[in-house]
């Protein structure tokens, strides 16, 4: 993925997406890591563990899906207003190859942003061995939310 | 939904639900437990808990897509012929609502199913205050594999 | 499908439905009509013809999903203030069976309706010799566009 | 969108993508024209006609769509051996801008080919007064067909 530049409305952008980070207990129960933090992209690290797994001991989806859901949600937060929150509209996800590895690195990416509507992509990768595999890919809407005290960040 | 009648393949459908459900580290890990099983249905449920929540502390929108694409895989798995592995191709989310809620239900059901590729839909239903209510759907497309020995459940 | 009741905010909804289909240049050449519009449902009927078909000669999954789509827009379009327009933001297409038949019936139904984002399914159906078949699903999301007079239905 | 390289398992598979297109009917009756082909990316061309048109007088979704789905389902066709058809599983677009031009520009590309399953995106660019804009991103999923005369192309 080639990524478009875009200006950040919040020079604090960054920031905010580690305090948001920091609040989601389901980030911190599968070990999950912000990486690059960049306006209109986000990286999540992960650990191979043994509670994340689907029946085969590969990493299982709903995992992947988790954190690459959350690389494109801060991708999107990146470019919006500070006063504000973001939610998940839906995404769809292709799961390429099953998720071995020792360790997964998610990047999710702004396609265009808009004022209430913005729309991302992601693609996750498994690290087996030293060598980096595309193992899923990503499309998410999101919606930015204003002036609601219990959906702002 | 309504939900069509379905001939499973294999008689021991539900116990190889149960098995290979007792072999997902990520289903322990979140504290999703099966429910009804029947032919081309599989409910499952799950209580909230602080390490399951996103930012605002609902349940986080990963784990909703957790527990919704096993429900659908399994769904599809009961129809499956008895030395089999199922494996999602895609999944779609739309998250309805906040899941807000003390506790959590799943539905996967079967539209389609097919020697190779089989298509199937779920519903999430959040319980706040004893009222459930329709929190997010999903269309998610599986595939049949057989005669791996690494996925074959 | 069975459907939810829902009460329209424009008492005037169907016939908004019919004046914004009649506007709509693609739904004339697939030779599209406006089948059964209720409250957060409508159905939408067209006929095989030599110019809607892919390389097999069965109906292109183009057409399909044009017609099913604008079924599931008019279903949310049924709900929303008579002063608005509608637009996809997005949606996801299962082609379940190859488009086989003489005729074939659309049929969109709200899930949740919203005052910004709409959710929506669909379902197409080929009747061949008389026997009526479920070819595809689809779930679509809308937004509501309020005070544009460029997209005011 | 940079494209990875792919080796094409039939040498004739720009000729078999030109013979299946003009197979299709319903590229006929949309006016598309096939651009560009390379192993796993295919292009197709479109200009805005009244008769494709939704009600605010832009390309139809549909229209849109029932490109940009031929352009994947190409592209991917552009791997296959040669003796097998394509058909598409389900695709996903997102409508990111009205559909406002005189001409379009669809690119599918394959993201991951695979024996059954192969994985495809694709780009919708309107030309509106000689600027390219994007107007959709899809994510198609395609299956190989082999051995069956009635999918052979």
């Amino acid at each position: 993925m080639t990524q478009a530049q875009f200006e950040p409305k919040d020079p604090g952008y960054a920031q905010r997406v580690r305090d948001s980070f920091a609040l989601q207990g389901a980030m911190g129960t599968i070990g999950a890591a912000l990486g690059n933090i960049a306006p209109g992209e986000v990286e999540i690290l992960l650990d191979w563990a043994p509670g994340l797994t689907q029946q085969h001991g590969f990493l299982h989806a709903g995992v992947v899906a988790t954190a690459l859901d959350s690389a494109c949600g801060y991708a999107g937060f990146t470019l919006m207003p500070g006063d504000t929150g973001v939610l998940t509209i839906e995404y769809k996800i292709n799961l390429l190859a099953p998720a071995r590895g020792q360790r997964f690195r998610m990047v999710g990416q702004v396609v265009k942003p808009g004022r209430t509507v913005t729309v991302t992509e992601g693609r996750a990768y498994a690290i087996d061995d030293g060598r980096e595999k595309l193992i899923a890919t990503m499309g998410a809407t999101l919606m930015t939310i204003t002036g609601r005290q219990d959906v702002k960040n």
